[in-house]
């Protein structure tokens, strides 16, 4: 357990929310695209050149086509690892193509002991220049701490996730302090003390298939970003989430649609119809907040 | 939740688990060296060296000088990714370097929906050819089931951490059944149903500073093999570890050091003092199992 350092709590005014906030602002948006390459699903005249390169020349037509209306993009990186050095290779050139205004969250759903951490930071953060991380919190607070003291970053915590069996280890509910928790109820109030405690800005990953346990997170959190993954292909309820995962201002959400975004359409014209399913999303969820 | 398929729950003998105790055997050894570069710790002579070829030249001289007493290696990804694309280079390089009698575990922590798992199986076990992986159980059943259904490959689940912190989650106490048990309990509960239901060998990672929960997760888990770090430099206890993580037949257990034994000398002849460091660890291991 950690001591609170007060002069961790002053919030650079340059840190991930502050530019996530600016630019959800500037594209009116909370939709985030999942940067996730899967080349059975690429346009023929792409899936045929060499694995590297067939990725970048897609996300780069995807970046193009949907910056105007993101607030963030996600690539995860298990769709890079899957395509080896080459992907990793894909992966830093598809960080590296994107405006620097727009903050991209590499979803790498990490966490470990922490000299191990310290050296994944230098990786994800210091290396590749990322603004922000999707962490794990099984391992508790040291274990994720070194990403914590990063004060121009942010780091996701995992919390509630998208998929039918995430109550195996989230939904467990025990006594604490009279009262009865979900694990993930417990992870939310650890997100709470630690975006006290620490200089980075300290979020949560929950899913938008649960928007009931969303709501109850953002009232345990009202102030920290969501990352909300698990619209369209997922089956998550849109308006239900937005509504229950925006904070007080209408912000503070990252709604992340992948598939039903960059796989919109299979031809040449691939990256339109990804433009037009981005900028759908981000008028129905407009509807919802009100902007 | 999966239900259980009679024909994945016959192990194959070729498996992770039946190479593991065959290494094993012929080395006689629990030992297993964490390939984890750090070049601040380097002698001189790499240190100075392009980043890559540091990294490879230092553990191309460990693995050399250690390779007679280890049953597995495990690089730890995180201290991979500190180098950015260079040190993914030199992880594949590492991979290949090591003989083929002996497993190589990727220390990974990975865990996702279950789409992207399939991605990351495909990356570290078929693309970079790992043996096992160590992976996060905090997502539930489905998210790890892609990795469970590849019958040749280990997959060891996080379930009661060696860090300080671990207990944030882990020690967490609930009822279920009349009983209460500990988040790392259920895990290990889990971690048995799996076993019996998928093809891959599922085991778990115990760090070696709690000897007293180790002995709790065995009698849950008689039979899966248990991945202990911490022992060393982390503090834990080697004989109290040992003593309660063998198996019935005093095997099943890899007993992983890293700093202690690829740092254990600094100067031109690190890798003659590695070699002394395993060795000595390998003599006190046995020393306690009576082999």
């Amino acid at each position: 357990m950690q001591t609170a350092q007060p002069s961790s709590t002053i919030k650079t005014r340059s840190g991930f929310a502050a530019r996530l906030r600016e630019r959800s602002r500037l594209a009116n948006s909370l939709a985030c695209v999942g940067l996730d390459p899967d080349l059975r699903l690429f346009p023929t005249h792409l899936a045929n050149l060499p694995r590297a390169e067939a990725i970048v020349r897609f996300n780069a037509a995807i970046v193009e086509a949907t910056s105007d209306f993101v607030c963030a993009y996600k690539p995860n990186l298990g769709f890079y690892v899957a395509h080896g050095l080459a992907g990793i290779e894909a992966l830093l050139e598809t960080r590296r193509m994107i405006p620097a205004d727009i903050p991209v969250i590499l979803d790498c759903k990490v966490g470990d002991m922490a000299m191990t951490t310290t050296a994944y930071a230098r990786g994800y953060f210091d290396e590749w220049d990322f603004d922000a991380i999707t962490a794990n919190p099984y391992q508790g607070e040291d274990s994720l701490q070194p990403f914590f003291d990063y004060a121009d970053k942010g780091v996701l915590v995992l919390c509630k996730t998208s998929n039918a069996g995430s109550g195996d280890l989230q939904d467990v509910t025990f006594n604490a302090g009279g009262d009865d928790h979900t694990l993930y109820e417990h992870v939310a109030h650890r997100v709470t003390a630690w975006s006290d405690a620490y200089p980075a800005d300290i979020g949560l990953v929950v899913g938008a298939t649960y928007p009931e346990q969303l709501a109850s997170v953002r009232q345990i959190c009202p102030t920290q970003p969501i990352l909300l993954p698990g619209v369209g292909a997922q089956g998550g309820a849109l308006a239900a989430s937005v509504q229950a995962g925006v904070d007080r201002d209408g912000e503070g959400l990252i709604v992340s649609s992948s598939r039903d975004v960059i796989y919109a359409g299979s031809g040449a014209g691939f990256a339109q119809h990804a433009r037009d399913a981005v900028q759908r999303l981000r008028v129905d969820i407009n509807a919802v907040r009100g902007t």
